[in-house]
């Protein structure tokens, strides 16, 4: 038990990473290569199959070559991002691209489903609002514009389930990732049969549901010979990207809250139950953010879930500012100098961090005294703020209160952006020191999965986890209180006419 | 005549400039250096009127020492901020700072104003809807908080004419400065006694008005000890600075337009009479941008204008965010070259250039593809959408179309930003050559009063000035035409509650 070790794969938005972790969560050896990614239009983005599963191959390979044995890998499990997949045929060889997760040429089919559907409906069957990426508009478009690859197809498998299947030849999907699709019956734990029919699509194309933990099969002695992994080595059933992370920082219970920094942020509370009722869907569709529920990798669990899409892109964009060229780390230290050398409310500057997505964000509160320190300093707070109105949100839905919330991530690893997320909230933050929580979190299903830990709750407390807490300043706190109440909740309510008209307008 | 030069002297907001001419308006000799400033809380600032004397000793003195005789220098006339001045006693000493025209402190007199007093007569008689600036609150505020110097004084001198009241001992104003005050009968062209008892003033400390280019004095033996000015020197009636660049631009004539851009950028129409009554006050104050109407210097004409605070100002601050430490002349190059690589329309992102005198400004529209060139460009496009805002309104306002529009000042130095001001307002604009169109415009009044010159006309007629064209370009402007209506008319009001909400928050 000692020498076991465990494999977590996260396929991610920019990078794919493959890290080997002792069964007490300490990290034996890592790879990570840039996610394959084709833009071939504005607006769209892809991935070959081909080439994803070559990265994986490479990574895993990679991260085998620190480790004396691969025998020692007991199980692994891989994490992905939520609702990009992929068709593949009887033999499984993948037969269209895989439309990332963050891919606009659905857009339409969003429209049409608010139109000719029941958005309440669809909320009570999956504790969602219908956006553009959800899996089954990519389904839809599949079918209208890859109708041969389409017809051909036995399986839609997501991007987790896909290098899982390659691995082991298990066609399966796990709760996770099959409440990404917006065709999964949430409470039911099943593909919903009215869902389907209203979308119009195969029901045959959506594999068995199980799980996350499950024990799916074994690593076959093809992708054993490409990989290097022992023939034999147990592949668990995975999950979703953030969820996997909110695994391994143990936030699984009523009441805990995680903060999950990456290019995008996610305010994740765990819940016992999902209570998909009207007064639910209509506080949901009355707010400028919009929380989606969906089901925990931890067994019977919910959750329910905001996303910031640029949030650790933000701060990136904003080092392409002030710091063009510079190295990463010359540059994030930069930002953080600059933001700590502006007061509190940054000379006034106010900044709504909506910069993907088909969003658009800004600064606004400019004077000629606000430079790149008020500018730098904006960033970091209006993240705080936006991220702060998410979790508001969230708990005046559902009438809870979190009573801990724990961060993950890159940004926890900004001090002065996370001292002011603190201030902005009002409470503490336990920053946990886990470089690769995605890929622990799968790390440790794989090893549920092989019965190297008795069950979810020995995983979890195998882990060793170390946190710091950030306290928050009261008269701070009381500062940005008025700033967020009179001014940032205004902001993106005054813009939208404007930001409207500028998507509207068609520009070279 | 060959040999005869002439001294325009300019009191500018950020530096004093002495420049001498010849009769045809080359360049024989200049010297500059910054304005004296004082900041003794935040929105108040200061001229220490004795510094500012020095200040003009300096600069007279130093460009005299490159003329071999400085009896050569036939007239002289000094050109000023608009809206400063000084109270003198009976000896001529001042009693008071000056108030820098900009400062905010006055800002409780315009409300008082609005509520007691009537806003429609005022406008009537003088063009002006109250803001902080004008004269009338900074005497109400001298009144109020200095009334030991109030009651001992015997004048109150603009900027421009206490330094020719230095240099030559006349206490004497021209319609140009007076008609700043907001106290000014315009169109009578008498100080209004309506408006000094409205105001609680005393009528006596304002000293007569006289035109500009009207001969005051001449230069007294202990000034010319000072400087270096020949004794017998004519001093003649300068002006305000705007309108001083606008003779030397020879926009005198309605149909005319002048496009000053310095740190501030001004819209200026001639205007053979001010039609002054109250559907013109409705159209002013229904606009977010009010414009003023005033004397010109060119005998008996009138003007309107519309001021855009910060435009050198905002190119400035872009410089402190994108090149800062960068020299001037490479932060404006690199500017440039940031500017001209984003396609037209920056990408969606839109600058309200509102960054000064209490107002604040935006950058609006941005994604993470918005980058440094897309800033740069946009701030470019929001300047030119608000001059073509303000020329607009005027146009509008007056029933008429400007024939020619002329550019003058530093911002006609960066061809990028020039071209896109055609661009945007789909005319062409003619940059005339004159490095310091207001010292030269003084230098001509001071011409004027030394009977160099027979006439205005011969004055400006002598005046050699090249111009070159910057051509509109059609689709450019069908694009811009779209952004400026569709998006750019809709940022000032959607911004203006949260800008309101920013102000009222006390911040550190």
């Amino acid at each position: 038990m000692a020498d076991d070790l465990l494999l977590g794969i996260d396929v991610g938005t920019t990078n794919i990473k493959a890290l080997i972790f002792t069964t007490n969560g300490a990290l034996a050896a890592s790879a990570s290569i840039a996610t394959p990614t084709e833009r071939p239009q504005p607006g769209w983005a892809e991935h070959d199959p081909s080439a994803l599963w070559q990265a994986v191959v490479d990574v895993i390979r990679r991260a085998l070559a620190s480790i004396d044995d691969p025998r020692r890998v007991r199980g692994l499990a891989v994490a992905s991002v939520g609702e990009a997949g992929v068709l593949v045929d009887a033999s499984g060889a993948p037969l269209t691209p895989i439309i990332a997760w963050y891919d606009r040429r659905t857009a339409p089919y969003v429209q049409r489903w608010n139109v000719h559907d029941d958005p309440l409906e669809t909320f009570r069957l999956t504790g969602m609002l219908p956006v553009p990426i959800y899996g089954v508009f990519k389904l839809q478009w599949l079918r209208d514009y890859e109708p041969d690859g389409y017809a051909a197809a036995t399986t839609w498998l997501h991007v987790a389930d896909y290098i899982a299947f390659r691995l082991c030849g298990a066609r399966a999907t796990d709760y996770s990732l099959a409440s990404r699709s917006m065709l999964f019956d949430l409470r039911a734990r099943r593909w919903s049969d009215v869902l389907i029919d209203r979308a119009g699509l195969r029901g045959d194309l959506l594999p068995e549901p199980v799980a996350s933990g499950t024990r799916i099969g074994v690593v076959t002695p093809e992708a054993a010979a490409a990989t290097g992994l022992a023939p034999g080595t147990v592949v668990g059933a995975g999950g979703h990207d953030h969820v996997c992370g909110a695994l391994a920082a143990d936030v699984r219970r009523a009441g805990d809250c995680l903060d999950s920094m990456g290019t995008a942020e996610a305010a994740f509370l765990p819940l016992d139950d999902v209570p998909l009722d009207e007064r639910l869907f209509i506080a949901n569709v009355s707010s400028w953010t919009h929380v989606t529920f969906g089901a925990h990798v931890a067994r019977d669990r919910y959750y329910v879930m905001d996303g910031l899409f640029s949030s650790g892109a933000a701060v990136e964009w904003m080092r392409g500012i002030v710091a063009p060229g510079a190295s990463l780390h010359t540059a994030v230290a930069e930002i953080e100098a600059l933001a700590v050398a502006a007061p509190p409310g940054s000379l006034g500057v106010l900044f709504l961090p909506h910069l993907t997505a088909g969003e658009r964000g800004a600064f606004v509160g400019l004077t000629v005294s606000s430079g790149r320190a008020a500018l730098a300093r904006a960033v970091y707070e209006g993240l705080a703020f936006e991220w702060r109105h998410m979790l508001d949100h969230m708990e005046q839905m559902l009438g809870m209160r979190a009573r801990t919330i724990r961060a993950i991530g890159g940004g926890t690893r900004l001090p002065v952006w996370m001292g002011i997320k603190a201030h902005v909230l009002g409470r503490p933050i336990q920053v946990l020191d886990i470089d690769e929580s995605v890929a622990l979190g799968a790390a440790a299903l794989g090893g549920i999965a092989a019965g190297v830990y008795g069950s979810e709750d020995e995983a979890v407390g195998a882990l060793r986890v170390c946190a710091r807490t950030v306290a928050p300043d009261d008269a701070l706190h009381a500062l940005y209180e008025r700033i967020y109440r009179e001014a940032f909740l205004r902001l993106a309510p005054a813009l939208a006419p404007v930001h409207t008209a500028l998507n509207e307008l068609e520009m070279p």
